[in-house]
Parts: C-alpha cells; structure tokens; sequence
C-alpha cells in the first residue's frame, strides 16, 4: 500500500497570492490606515461552487476578521482589508467547495420538475447540516427552512416555480451561507508589516550635535541642538538623525581626518563606541545628560520633530562590554580581542561582535536591551549602522521582536553593499534603506534604478531613503561646490521618493572639500573633530530646501514611494517624472535640469488620458519652487531650465474648473 | 525575555534557488541525460568567505552527490548536475560562511609580519579542527600540517614568504576544504521530474480500435490494430492511443450521434465504462482478450511504438464498483446514484465518483490499483481523461506514487479547461497537457500563446502536447475540408512543440463533416459508432505526415519545448519561427501561409549574428517537405508559399564548410 496524506478530501486549490514576497517567505509592507488589495487565485476540480474567505488579524490576539473574496474571472478572487493601526497582521485566504453554493447554482439552473424536487430534497439536507453549525437563535430558522423544504418536495401539488423560490430564497441563503461546511477548507498563511506614515514619508536632517555649539572651538551639546530646532522645523524637516551619543572610546582613538594617532584633545569617532564614563546606554558626557536628551526630545515633539539614533553595534576597546563579556568578542591566539578588518586594512579602535559566539543567545538579549532602553527614553526611530557586517538572522530577530511590542519604531538600513544583500535586508524587516541614488546621475541610470525600485518585486518590501549626501560621502559631482548640482540632487532626493535626507549643515552650505582627489570622504570631516558651522550665510541652500520640502507636505503625490512615472523628453540633459497620489489624485510633474552649466529645453510628452485631461482644454502647471504658473495644452509641452537660476520645476498639475459662479479657476 | 530561535548562528542566506516553481512548492521537469542547471542567490553579513554546495540524490534512498557551487558574481552561484535516469530527484543548496576560506582570503592579502604570524597560528587552530572531522589517513595529514603552521609561527626567523607558502599550500588546502566546519549551514531543499525523453519528444496517433476491422460492418479487435502497426511505423509514430478498451455499460447506453436511446446493436460510448464483463481492468470481450493485448504491445514494441490507454475515472451506471462499493457514489435522497451532470444538462449514462467519500481512501488505492494493473501489462502511457473534474490532490498523489516505482511512466492531461487549472494540474504531476493549440489559429494568436508557454513561468513544468483534432474536437477551419487547412495544422503542431498527436484516420482522411452547424462535434462520431475508413486513399495525407515525422526524428531542434523564437516576417498571413537545438547547433526554421487560398510572399528577418552565420557569406536553406533546397545571404530574405502547392516549410538551415579537399558543401 502507497502512503496517503493524512486528509484527502481537500479539493480547492489556493495556486498563489498576490502581492507577496517571495511566495510568503517575507511580510510584504504597508501603511495604517491604507485598504490592503489581495488577488488570490482558486480553483478546484469540476463544476462545483468554491467559496474564498480573507481572513485576518492584527498581531496574535488581535480580534479576527473575516471579508469574502469576490470572483474577478480567471479563477481570480479579491478582497480587501483596512489596516487601521500598525502593527504585524496575520491574514490568510481560505477556500473550498462549497455544497450549499454549488446546489443553489445548479438549483437555478434545472428546469425539470422531478429534478428540482430532488434537488430541493438535497437542499434540505445540506441546510440541515448548517443548521447544526448555527448557535441557537439561526438554528431555529434554517431548521425550520429545512424542514418547509423537506415538505414542499415531497408535496404532489408543488410546481416548479414555488419549489424553486422558497429554496432559493435570499435571506435565509445569507443565513445559511455563515455556517458553511468548512471541514475540508484549504489555507494559506501570510503576513504584513503595517507601518506609520513616516515610514514612508519623511525629511531627515543629520548633524553631530557635537558641532551645534555657538561658539566655534566649543564641544556643541543637547542643549544648542535645542536651539536648532526652530530652525529646522521651519525648513520642514521631521527627523533629526545624530550619529552615536555615547561615550567615545580612547584605546586606539583616530585623529582628524582619520589619523592613526589622536592628539590628546581630539574628540574621536562617535562610531568608536564605549569608555569609561558607559557604552551604548550612556550619553557623552561633553553633550549633557539624559535629562538635556529629554527636553531636546520634548521640544523638538512639539515642532514635529522625532530625534532619531544611531544604533552601530560595535565597540571601541575600552566599551564596558569588552571586560565584562569577553565571550561576545573573537580573540586572536594571543588572547588579544580581534579588531575590526579587512586585510591589509585594520580598524583596531573597533571590536566587532562574534556572532557566532556560544553565547549569541546573551549577545542578541543584550543588544536588544539597548533598543529597548533608548525607545523607553522616547526613541522611536534608529538608523542602524553597517547592518549588513552583523548576522543577518539577528536583525531579523531584533526587529520582529522590537516590532512586537512597538509598532511605531522605524528602523533604517545604512547599507551600502551589493544590490541583493540591500534587498535582503529590508525583505527581513528593515522598514527603509539606503540606496544608491547617491551615486545615481545621469538620465539613464536615475530611469532605470528607479524604474527598478518602482515596478520590480521589491516595491513591496524596500522603502528607499534618498541622500544626496552622507558623513561618509561627498559624491564627486558635489565636489564641483556648484549651486546648481546642490539644487539638482536635492530636489531629486526630495521627489523620487517619499523618504529623503541631507547631512544637513554641510548640504545647506554647499561644503564641497574632499579629504584628498578622488576620495568621497570630506576634509576635516565632523566624524573626527569639531566644526563649525555658518549657517546663517546668505549664500546657504535654506530657502530652497524650505520650498522642496513644503511642497512635500503640501503634496500627497510626494509622500509615498508609490506612483511614479517617467515621462518622455527629448533632451538627454533633462528628466522627468511625474508623482500621483491614487487617493487625492494629486499629481506632481517634475523636471530637473542635470547639466549644471548650460539652460537646456526640450518637448515634454504627457500621457493626457491617464492623467484625465482634456486634449483640447488647457490646464495649470504650478511651479512650487517659485511659484509660477503656466497655461499648458496638449500632450507636447516645453520646458527651459537654466541652472544658474533654478535647475528644477516642482509642477503642481492643475485642473481647470468652472465654478458655480461661472468663472473658471484651477484646482 | 522574548523568545529566541533554536539556534542564532546560521549566518548565510539562501535568498532564492533558480529555476523554480512557485518558490520551490511544487517540483520541476527535465529530461534524464541533460544537464540540469541551478542558480542560487547567496549572502552572508560581513566580509567573511562563503561556501556553497549543491547536494543531489535520486529518490529518497540513491547514492548522496554534492558539487562545489561557483560564484558568478553579484551574490550569484552556479552548478549543475546530471540526472542519467529519470526519477524524482532531491536536490539542496547548502551555504555557511566558511571560517577556513575566510582565513585563507585573509591572509593572502596580509602584509605585516608579525600578522601573518598571528594568522598562521589562527589557520593552525582551523585545520586542527578540520583534522578532527577526517577520517584517519586525511586526518594525520591536516594534523602535520597544523602542527608545521604552529611552529613556523612561532619561529622567529620565520619571513612571510615562508609562512604564506606552508600556508597557503594549495594540496593540503583542497583537503582541509573537505572537512569544512558546517555546523550553521542553511540549507534549502527542492525537488525534480526526471523523465526519459519520450515525455518531451512523441507522436501519437490516436484510433478506436472497433473501427479496424478489414470489413466494414465489422467491430475491429486488437489484431486488426496489429495489422496496421507498420504503417504507422512508417508513418513515423511512436505512440498509439486508444480510448477506453473496457467493457461498456449498457444501462442509458447511448446510440449514434449520442442519442439518448440506444438501438440494440449500438456499440456504446467506450467512455461509458464498465458492465458485467468488468470494468477498469478487463477488456472489451469484442476487442480480444489479454493475450491479444500482449501480442499487440509487443509486435509495436518491435516497431518503435508504445500503447498509451485512456485513463477514463468514471463508471457506466452497471460497472461492478457501483454494487460493490456504494459509498464511493454520491446518492441522491430517493436511495439512486447521482449520476453526471451540468445543470440543466444530465449524463445518465456516466456515475462520477465522490471524491469527498469517507471512504477516499480505499477509493484513491483501488484507483491507484488500476493504473498497476495496466503498468504490470507492459502499458507506460496514460492519456488522462478529464483531469480536472476529478480532485486535484488525488493525482497529485497518484502520480507521485505511481512514478517512485516507475519512472518511466508519462501521464497526459486531457484537460481543455480554463488557464489557471491547466497549468495546476501540470505543476502538481502531470507530464505532459493538452493545450489551446486546437483554436490557436492566427499569426498573432500563435505567437502570444506560443511565447507564454516557452518564456513564461509554465515553461518549467508544463509540456504542451498539440492536438490539431480529437474524437471530440473537430475545429472550425477544419470543417472547410481543405487540404491546405489540414497541411498547414499538421505543420504547426509537430513543430510548434516536440510532443504532437492526431486524432489519426479522420485526419489522414480529412474528415470535415461537424454533427450539425456550430458544432465542433464529428458527424458519425466513433465516439458512438463503428466507422470504417479507406486508409488507401490516393488523397489521404499520409505521405505529407511522414515527412513531417520525419523531419522531427532526424532533427533534434524538434525533439523537445524548448528553443523556440519567432521571426518578423512582413505579411500577416505568414508566421515564421526558429526552433533551435543548443547541445548539437541544429536549427529548423519554419514558415507557414496561414492563408487557405492564396499564395503569400513576404520578407523574412533572421538574427544572423545568434545563428553565428556570417552576413557576407551564402547559406543554405534545406526543406524537408519538398526536399529543395536554396542558397539565402544576409538578414532578410523572400519567401513565398502556394497553399495550392504546400503551405508550409520546415528549413533545416546548413553552414556552408569548406572540406579538406577545399570543395565547399553545406552541412
């Protein structure tokens, strides 16, 4: 005898459902408060009757909810569900064959009397049965259809007509319809990561606030940042990213411009985390205490500001952690801890973790005492460091975990490595990513990676956070110091996806100064000494960055990564794309200018009908950036940048629309 | 505490394992002797050396083979395998971050001195471990080479040529490689359909063996089909199906043109199985008996021709299941079997079987039990009737078991049914389908349907089987009678893929007379009657059917799915395509005027630099219908097809070579 399966009688078939990442291995995400679609494909054998359930629930003991799912031919079904609140949804598609659905199906069909008296008699059966599934109040009532049933056909004088609509009757069909008989429903699982809004939408500035202080030569501290934020709110920034603020480890301490050797008054890395004074629960001293964090936190919640840390798991050898847990560390066979490498090149100011350590239960626990420590304080959002040189599997249970029992929190991927390792990380539950935008210029390449992160797989799980710029990396165009590039990367930034950020005081003043020809790092970079900044200079970006970024409040196009598109133009030197907003039906066009030096023009071809207008009619194009506006008809239009004055339009598109006064104006 | 995974040092990822279906869920298709290769997308966190392996084994108990998989850059590996015989086979990838490869990586790229000796001593330490994981002759060997490595790290006169030599030997290297340390290996398992290579590559020929007879009048048995073995040799078939051979009910038999009374001498549909006689395991007394069978089996066997069966799970209402098991019926409230039927359509003559029964269990062996009867009978083939009104994890469970014991068995689904369930039942077993070839008629038609079925995601597991008619399908164009039609669909089907089959005596003939206007239905069908065709015909088409068969065994790019590409051609009454062998460089190239009437002509494009033919130099252009043959230059090239004539080409196109005695010829 051949080995059976344990059950046989499961006859519908759930072939896939979509969206998914990778067949359900990963939670796709989205955000609270959006109606989540899903197409799930069914079938079985024959002709009988499926019927499809979506059933879901937020978190493990989240209230259960079921919707059916609605044939859209093909063997397609749809439903959806309204995620209200973020959090980990579980949601499922059941099927299978239904005999009630499929004997009212064949029931409207038959058109012999002696068959439909049978088939009547099979009806009474089959509500019988749900009437044995109903609580007492619907047992009654199908009982007693059953029973009506049961007589009407085996009534001599009952014809066709009669028989037909007592059984086919529709109340008692919704009645019957709740206790299915679902003992052989097939079904499959998934989940859904659902996140706030600033998941995927939001403006990041960083600054190390040991730069903020208002005299130069001064350690800046938590309360200069304070002073700051006014300032930042009113260029519209909602996160304020700062590098680590603990303790900064003296064993090994980099100099300025990373040199091997501190002088005794360098400040070192804030990556080198740990000393003396406490490691990644403590705050640098020199920046003030938990009680200076505090009242930054509260003052920068009342302008709309969320402070978000540095989480970059490593330790500088003198961190707490190094003496206390020597099991968390490899040890090279002198005994001495192994350092940060990647021969030739050593890093001996830090020590990373073992994550394959006999201890990685304690090490994981640990780690996860630190977020959990600084969430407690108020911290809802963590730029975590190099993820990609920790264990992978960790972050995934890091996050999950943190996730559980903080549906807010946000946490951002600092990964710049090879395309699959990206992706990997956000499929595992980073809730956004750096990218590659940063070294993205030309026309081509913005379409195509854009057009990749838009309409590939990982649309559905990687939310990229642009930067133009980074500590770590002033891009080589930059480093021209042009106005005109500044202007340019950043409306790009600020415009392709929903998620954006600046290292902020050096965007603003437009620094430009690389350590040496041909390296991305800056010169006298703030990751290893003091700065200060000008930033009230005239000549700063600030006016143009409040712009961008008020167009982004105002705009729902601009607050998602969803709904791009690119338009034909036909200049090499100019790109554009348009942003929609599905809900509002709002719709951005934006053209940048990406040749620094010279005005450049071209046709732009809009898609007319896609976007509901009239080829006939004319209709407003609004410049957010300087608030003009243009008459446009048709679907070929031109345009003219010249990057001495704006190398960008922000187009607001426009409608035009006749009032009840009989005037007509443009929405 | 929240709670942890089992184990937290699994370090690589197995991101995703190309080809696949539906991420791994159900198996893939190949064929036994051809190389099965894989890609695997693997990472791990950090700078640390990865290895990856491919594991194999044929059926749960075969020998274990596993092969180192190589990287292909960008996170990809590649490898593959050869599966000789056809089985299911298992195959893993397995990854885990390699801490010996990681080493060796390392200090390659050491420079300093005194860290080449610290390193020395760490690869002492991995080695010693490897050499506790070797059996003992290896094992001595890595444990003289990690105590050599120890000493010369700590001899001080030791430079680091000297240590990076004995260290990085590459002998001893590949030994300790052996013994790698894979305690946190990931591993992701998936599993393969070898099938031999009649699964990709047959032509059938289908009969109904009563209507054999030399006399008309007559019912033909099986060694009137014996008689006609040769001529379907040299016809070119390798398969001869018959419909169902068993003993047919006699209760609601239906008549000709199946009228619902039957006369008494009516022969009765051979779908309607089963009577006194017997059912799914006797014969049709009228046919012969098993001896007969058995001789009929072996005389085709000599010719080259396998006997396929029809697979038909259904009863005539006197089958012997319907008494002696009941409850594998479905009843109807008056105590009678529910017979088959579509609402308001009823089929008195046939009892489906209940797939939702208690008793599915004793159901899905005894259903197995017959498919072994016939195996035990020499027969490989089952022409599977109406697949998808039975459930579907039955056979997935039939199949499934029926192959671990012979694998060389080929299960044809008989399913014309909607898109989504055709490919499931490929996917879950069978090994070859019935497609929508049959009303796939216009250039465009084709081409869409052709190149979802060879570049989508089907291609890995469904093996279309082109049917241009069946006792059941006689379609439209076909109903015109011309030779032209019936010329140009032969064509396509045995070209279009390298499973193909007629319903074979109508087709040699031509029969075209539908049942009644509108109908797809064979007037007279065999379905319901005896028939008695004039196979010697001076008109019939065999001759061209030869050639056809012909041409597809001597040429390997028509042997299989695979390989197919459309060519522009200018005329939409012309569609052209390439079908292309990669392991022996044949290429067919074949043009069809799908015009009945009329003489086309058009240009025809070829991608000369993919056919690696020079542009400057002639090639020929040789066709296996007419055995002419033309010299052709350059890209495009005239063609033009007289349906008067011949409607099609097959060009098997030749490279000019220039021969050792320096005449050229075209091979």
């Amino acid at each position: 005898m051949t080995e059976l399966p344990d059950e046989g009688r499961y006859r519908a078939v759930i072939d896939a459902v979509l969206p998914n990442v990778d067949a359900g291995a990963y939670p796709l995400k989205r955000i609270a408060g959006e109606h989540f679609a899903i197409e799930a494909h069914c079938y079985a054998d024959g002709h009988d009757r499926l019927r499809v359930v979506l059933c879901w629930q937020a978190g493990e003991r989240g209230e259960l909810f079921e919707v059916e799912m609605t044939p859209a031919g093909n063997d397609a079904w749809r439903a959806q569900f309204l995620p209200r609140v973020p959090g980990l949804y579980d949601y499922s598609v059941i099927a299978w064959v239904d005999s009630f659905e499929s004997w009212r199906h064949d029931l409207e069909r038959r058109e012999d009397l002696q068959d439909i008296r049978i088939a009547v008699a099979v009806g009474a059966a089959l509500i019988e049965s749900a009437a044995g599934r109903a609580p007492r109040g619907d047992a009654e009532i199908l009982g007693a259809w059953s029973k009506a049933l049961r007589g009407a056909a085996a009534d001599p004088q009952g014809d066709s007509g009669t028989l037909k609509t007592l059984a086919l009757d529709t109340a008692r069909t919704d009645l019957a319809r709740r206790y299915a008989d679902r003992r052989f429903a097939s079904r499959r699982r998934y989940s859904l990561v659902v996140d706030r809004k600033r998941a995927e939408f939001s403006t990041w500035y960083e600054l190390f606030p040991r730069s903020s202080a208002a005299q130069a030569g001064q350690h800046g501290t938590f309360r200069d940042v304070e002073e700051q934020l006014p300032r930042l709110a009113r260029m519209g920034f909602d996160v304020l990213y700062f590098p680590p603020i603990h303790p900064i480890g003296r064993i090994n301490r980099k100099g300025s411009n990373n040199a091997l050797a501190a002088a005794a008054t360098d400040v070192g890395s804030p990556w080198a985390i740990g000393a003396a004074e406490g490691g990644h629960k403590a705050i640098l001293p020199a920046l003030g205490g938990f009680e200076e964090f505090r009242s930054l936190l509260a003052r920068a919640a009342q302008l709309g500001i969320e402070i978000a840390l540095d989480l970059a798991f490593q330790c500088a050898p003198d961190h707490p952690y190094v003496s206390a847990h020597p099991e968390w560390f490899r040890r090279r066979p002198d005994g001495s801890v192994q350092y940060a490498e990647n021969p030739p090149k050593k890093y001996q100011d830090i020590y990373p973790f073992d994550f394959e350590t006999d201890a990685w239960a304690e090490l994981w626990q640990e780690l996860k005492s630190v977020v959990d420590f600084w969430i407690e304080r108020g911290v809802k959002i963590f730029r975590v460091d190099n993820p990609h040189t920790k264990a992978l599997g960790f972050w995934q249970w890091l996050i999950g975990a943190v996730k559980r029992e903080h549906a807010d929190v946000i946490f951002l991927a600092e990964a710049f490595t090879r395309p699959k390792l990206m992706l990997g990380l956000a499929k595992l539950g980073f809730t956004q990513s750096y990218t590659y935008f940063t070294w993205r210029n030309s026309k081509q390449e913005l379409t195509n990676y854009f057009s990749e992160l838009n309409t590939g797989p990982s649309r559905e799980y990687y939310r990229p956070n642009l930067w133009p710029n980074t500590p770590d990396i002033l891009p080589e165009p930059l480093q021209s110091g042009l106005r005109s590039v500044f202007a340019a990367r950043l409306v790009l930034a600020a415009t392709l996806s929903g998620n954006y950020g600046i290292y902020g005081p050096t965007y603003e003043l437009m620094e430009s100064s690389a350590r040496e020809a041909g390296s991305e790092e800056y010169l006298d970079s703030e990751k290893y000494q003091l700065r200060h900044w000008q930033l009230h200079r005239p000549d700063s970006l600030r006016s143009l960055i409040a712009r961008v970024n008020r167009a982004r409040r105002e705009n729902p196009a601009l607050q998602s990564n969803q709904g791009l598109q690119f338009c034909p133009i036909d200049n090499d030197q100019l790109i554009a794309y348009l942003k929609r907003d599905a809900a509002t039906g709002n719709v951005v066009l934006i053209v940048v200018n990406l040749d620094p030096l010279h005005v450049q023009s071209g046709w732009l071809e809009l898609d007319l009908a896609s976007l509901q207008l009239d080829p006939r009619t004319d209709f407003q194009v609004h410049d957010l950036l300087s608030d003009q506006r243009y008459l446009w008809r048709g679907p070929r239009n031109y345009v003219s940048l010249d990057p001495g004055r704006m190398p960008a339009h922000v187009l607001r598109l426009r409608h035009r629309v006749r009032s009840e006064h009989d005037f007509d104006y443009f929405l």
